[in-house]
């Protein structure tokens, strides 16, 4: 790993990291908790949410982290990780008095005193998406044990598209849907360090990916923060009995995967930081073309803020709308934390379609940096690509091609697929939406203002609340 | 008044205020508050917000009203504006000396004591919009004083489509707009009780309005609860000086205005309640129609819930993300709240739009009442109009009667065209959007990721918080 | 009959069907045929297309209809039973022998000598839809034949919110959907005069449908014209072998189904003209209240005509790629008549909740016209609900009922929920793009240049072009 | 040139041009014309649409490339130009007894005699766009004559974002505004050969531009086409009379302009063409993926199909409702070639959007090809991104990498950007929708239906039909 670091491919997906550090230490209370297990000050990143405000400072670090890095900083799934493990070992430890939950205190201890990079493992590679685990022709298509020993269990299998990975310090891995008895084995969830034996990383490509191996730093758009994905191999990675905080207990997979959705969808409150950038960007493109007086262009200024401020709304609103679970974890409202990702699956792409509108066609036609240094050529770009007279035509490319990498480029991967995919595609979230929506509830409602149903049952609707509309209605769960 | 309530146009919309004091009794948590003035349990719509927790549970109410309304309960206008005036009149008091705080806090007193609806006459009728106040051929276009004696002010004008104002006890008239010094005698805020000597209500028509004169309680769709609108003359009203709460102080006009649309676009959370529903009543239909397991009719189910869910995540969101103003009472969220209301003035179509579509062209088509309790035409119709087996043919007639009645009869109006220009147009909300969007801000997020500014001035981004953002990352505004 | 064509609420329906005799006279080259039997001059309602340029007549008849009434006409279903069964029982015959097409003729011819308008009766009561016709409980879920003589059939069963039958003089029976071998009585095709013995009609209810009975020309919004929806009851109604154009034919009931949806979701060109009417109004209101200037009005008005221009143009453009059946009809393009209906199920909701923007409240809170002409109210109104100085107050009123009539009241029942089920819902367009949108061959031409397969298959894709993409490229069929 | 022509980023370009010329050998009807100058055989590229099948024809050309090429295969461009350039020349020399037109003719025999390609170059560089050509600090912003001779001009200036202009043999220039009579030296149109002195080229980069040059044919996704843009800079280009075809009538540049762009916005028909090829990538990976059946799948591909078919009817549409000029060459209907283009600039991304979305994460996530041919990291890829297990691993990257290439990468500034911005951006169609709305004519109608204006009235309103609805009722224009 020591010589990949220095990789120019590499290196901003490591700068977006460094910055939750950076961050951590110019504004603490933001990026910042008090450890409570060394009483040292850590990154909020490998902080377990005990109230309300640290769901809802979890999602105010995200947004200011999408602002500085105009990308994917690839510390979210760690921690949502640790989030929803915290409840889901408590009520393993409740129904089958295992030790999971004292483990995983003791690998969080672990962890803050170091203060370090935790990723979360995930997206098995599924092959057939028709057959459940055990069923797949090749029984490695999703990670499970392959041997045991006393000290531990051995596991392979792969993992898709692992945020920023190779950057962690550590991995949580976790199944990836509902398993059954005859799944057993792949109820696994367990910490490896990323350097353990039989682990491999294939680096995904992005688009645009090798400009920032020419050279230069204005066609890369953002030289400094990119984001980053691997393939994650396991052949046969050994994992001790401190380490493991799910071992068979297959009813829990569906439940931890719910749980750590919840959190995770609303994280996506991250893209609304990313989406500051590019409606700035925009902004400060038509400023440049001189076109800022044009009703239009405001116009589309306002609905690319409406929407993005819907995603940063809905998404705080899961969050202050959190409840506590047995264990003393506060987890986001489900509802609400779908909604948030939903739109996340939409609206980057009508922001960056308004972006590209306000942009002009140059975003996607401008000469080559190396052009524009160039003696002669560099003087005709000089000449003709002046916009505005007081804006230097540098300018007017380095927001170009911003533009381009957060629309078409290198962090348009981050900001329009990753926004698709992430924490579950579309459909994943509309299953949760309905298992949610609570129709029985409202078909009553219904009735009584329709006249189909009398005015005594009308009272009791109140009192049958549950799930969403007894949190909505502060009812006890 | 006497006679009037008891017309069965009218009664509708008083049913609808009278369950702001049933809820209040049944679910005081939610409806009621203990008077800061009297200690006595009131209503929660006479209660100026004094924490976030205040803000909250105003929606929380509003969406709970919405369900069992399925209308507008018109109390909204009137707490929203005693919430703006309570800050305003602290703040005129600041600049001018004057004493307009401490009379608003006496007139809360008396109306507390009393437990009274208290409407708010914002929206005058204008004239010819490119036109000031004192501009106007017809100086009445807006309301202003007309007279002056020792103990008090006369006022003329009119105020438009005023929500409830029948159901009210007293009235809090207010300017409805941005006012210039020689606007100074429009920039009048005072109470009047709705018996006062001088007004004039003239009711306003609602589509199907007459259906509930015809005797049955099918074609009404929702027999109980129905809105209100009039318009308001006043002909030379008295205010008593001890109801005046603005008196010339024409710079706070605009002031007035920006807070109350701040308060009352996070109310319009009402609507998501209404949207219960109607999403309920789409699925009972769906049900009555045997066509639940149709993959498509389900997905629409999700797409309403997603999208009622937004206007319920932003409107909150506005409320959680409240702050203190120097009088002690606490605002929303100006953007989140503005963000709420524009989804407002397009979700509620779509998600009618859905409706209807689950009904099926009987929603638009159905045979009356009458028709169905006729001998022998009712048996045509109990024969024909048969769905499922085991759902009553009546049944399926009353839930397409409520869907009409929300999207096409009475209930619209509330549903849909309020939606669209109760507590401002779409317009005014993206003029404020505008106004809050911070693009300075932006723009050197996105300079400092293009290389434009030096990694110095980053830093700089943010201690130059304000506004929105400063709220949004919890800096001291 | 004769009573009630005087009846206010019949009235409108009956002028919009009048509508389209007075067009054939004023532009009989887009209204009016020459009989290809009689040889007189015919409405172009009675015409089977016989060329391309037939089929875009109808579309452009269809659109200026739209726009001279505000509403449904009601004669295009009948238009396109003749269109659709003309090549139906031409093919039928081809099969089977029979001599339907030859009696269809007949009845066209007699059609003809008469000038009269022809209903189409599709749409069953359908019962529990889960079902097929057989297996109803009740059997006469679905019309069918119930005996038979040597001069023809009995039938009995229900047609469902049948658009202008009673304003019509023949109606014609069509089976509403797919049949099987056990569904054969219901396979009857066949025409019957409107008071045949047998018959009765329940009249549909529609929104505001009672405002044409209160007397005034105001509060109706659009006086003259107006749709008509009523439940057709056949209790052994007799049709005569000349007039049973199918009798038995299962096999071809889908295909007159999908014949007459092709033609019949073009059809639907009409709700462009209807929206043109809408889009006048908003424009008509934004003048009257002095606000055209306002850049966003303006660009509200140029979405709602891009939006209504679409309607038109896939409509249009499905004409103009018809083609011949064996039987010499010309049948639209099926893929483009779905695009075109399924966009009527979306743009006129959106048109609407638009004119209503534009409109302000008012639309929905305005007093009634009898407060208007009451001396001393209407004086006030006269007064307060002045817009601009040039504009008489009543001419606002008026514009303001229009848009109310057509986006909530009376004819909203047919620019919106007709919109969305008229010619089949929604999701009935959705099954016919999904047959029609030839997969196969869009998977090789990405295969091709993803280089999965040689450029010698590649030609070959050309060569295999059938269906809707034949027809793109003008090849053979 | 010569040398090039080979390079690997321009290699797919020129291979997109070539694809025309074998279409018009392969389909002779559909993309070549018996030439009316030569009689012989040539490309339809070089051919004035003379009549409605001529403008549907080219239509149908282009959405049958943009399905070979899945790109742009850059000559409509030239297409248009002459379209437009035929009936421009000839209304100048009516008005001005010049002789343009005869050159213009004179220019096409020699094109048509050689079949060569030739572009045209409309967009300036504009630098401040508030300001007209002749008020810009550096007169060079917009191409200009700069100098006379007794043998032609001398023309200076930059051609923006010119798309496949290297790969022509011919350009011809064009003013891009409104001119008035101090922009009489700006007001030149006229033919130059690409080779001509004075002429530089600035290569556009695309995004992933350079994956062409790391030899493989996966990772670029579409290894054989692709689009191209470059900046042409006129330095003191010579153009000899008998090739001028304006030169200072600057009172006819906006009428060119319209000309041009009601061609050419029509003629992105082409992009249902790539749409094709992405629809039918979509289909591929959801079945290489194994998820077809799942219904909102095929749901989505739906939408797709109905966006796309939306673009292509629109466009057919106007192309079917063209008309005559006084030249005897025939244009489309301005209204619907604006509709049609203005989808064009919204619906790629949604269809771009939803492609992502069948896709899965690993469209961005998807290791490099040189990682697949690795001997031991190929092995795992094989292993670990098995899906179907009939599908080869290779095919499932070679469709997701034609996906990415046509969402993100190379084709993406043909799909979307040049979506976008082609032909003008969103606002240039808004702004001529708007002024061919014929709102006077629309609120005629809305103004009779509400009573405010007689019946005698209505019947005038047909008589003074204009402009697009004139030609929607077969007026005489």
């Amino acid at each position: 790993m020591e010589e990949s670091v220095d990789h120019p491919m590499i290196r901003p997906s490591i700068n977006a990291v460094a910055k939750t550090y950076e961050l951590a230490i110019s504004h603490p209370e933001l990026a910042a908790v008090t450890s409570p297990f060394t009483g040292e000050r850590i990154s909020r990143f490998l902080h377990v949410s005990m109230s309300r405000d640290d769901l809802v400072l979890q999602n105010k670090m995200q947004r200011r982290l999408g602002q500085l890095t105009g990308t994917c900083f690839q510390r979210c799934v760690g921690m949502d990780a640790f989030n929803s493990l915290y409840s889901v070992t408590y009520e393993i430890d409740e129904k089958y008095a295992t030790g999971y939950h004292q483990r995983l205190k003791d690998f969080l201890h672990l962890m803050h005193s170091q203060n370090v990079v935790v990723g979360g493992a995930m997206t098995d590679v599924k092959g057939d998406r028709s057959l459940a685990p055990h069923q797949q022709a090749d029984p490695d298509m999703f990670l499970h044990i392959v041997d045991r020993t006393e000290e531990g269990v051995y596991v392979s299998g792969a993992k898709a598209h692992q945020t920023g990975c190779i950057n962690s310090h550590w991995l949580l891995v976790m199944p990836t849907m509902r398993l059954t008895e005859q799944d057993k084995d792949y109820a696994i969830v367990g910490a490896v360090p990323v350097d353990a034996e039989g682990l491999a990383y294939i680096y995904g490509r992005q688009s645009c990916d090798t400009r920032s191996m020419e050279g230069g730093d204005m066609d890369v758009g953002n030289a400094k923060f990119g984001g980053q994905e691997a393939m994650v191999v396991f052949d046969r990675v050994f994992i001790p009995h401190r380490y493991i905080f799910m071992d068979g207990e297959y009813d829990f997979a569906s439940l931890l995967v719910e749980r750590f959705t919840t959190y995770h969808r609303r994280s996506y409150v991250c893209k609304s930081g990313v989406g500051d950038v590019l409606i700035g960007a925009a902004a400060a493109i038509a400023e440049y073309n001189g076109i800022t007086k044009a009703s239009h262009i405001k116009d589309k200024l306002v609905e690319m803020t409406h929407l993005n401020e819907t995603v940063y709304g809905t998404g705080i609103a899961a969050s202050y709308q959190g409840y506590a679970t047995s264990s003393g974890a506060y987890i986001s409202d489900e509802m609400l934390a779908n909604v948030c990702k939903h739109h996340v699956t939409r609206f980057p792409f009508e922001i960056s379609r308004l972006a590209q509108d306000l942009a002009g066609g140059l975003v996607a036609t401008l000469p080559s940096e190396k052009d524009y240094h160039h003696p002669e050529i560099g003087a005709l770009l000089e000449k003709y690509l002046k916009g505005k007279a007081d804006v230097p035509t540098a300018d007017r490319m380095r927001i170009l091609r911003l533009i381009e990498n957060m629309t078409l480029g290198r962090n348009a991967v981050g900001y329009l697929t990753e926004s698709l995919h992430g924490a579950g595609s579309p459909q994943a979230q509309r299953i949760l939406i309905a298992r949610g929506m609570q129709l029985a509830y409202k078909k009553r409602l219904a009735r009584v203002l329709a006249g189909i149903e009398t005015e005594e049952n009308k009272e009791e609707v109140m009192e049958e609340l549950s799930g969403y509309f007894a949190r909505v209605f502060n009812e006890e769960v």
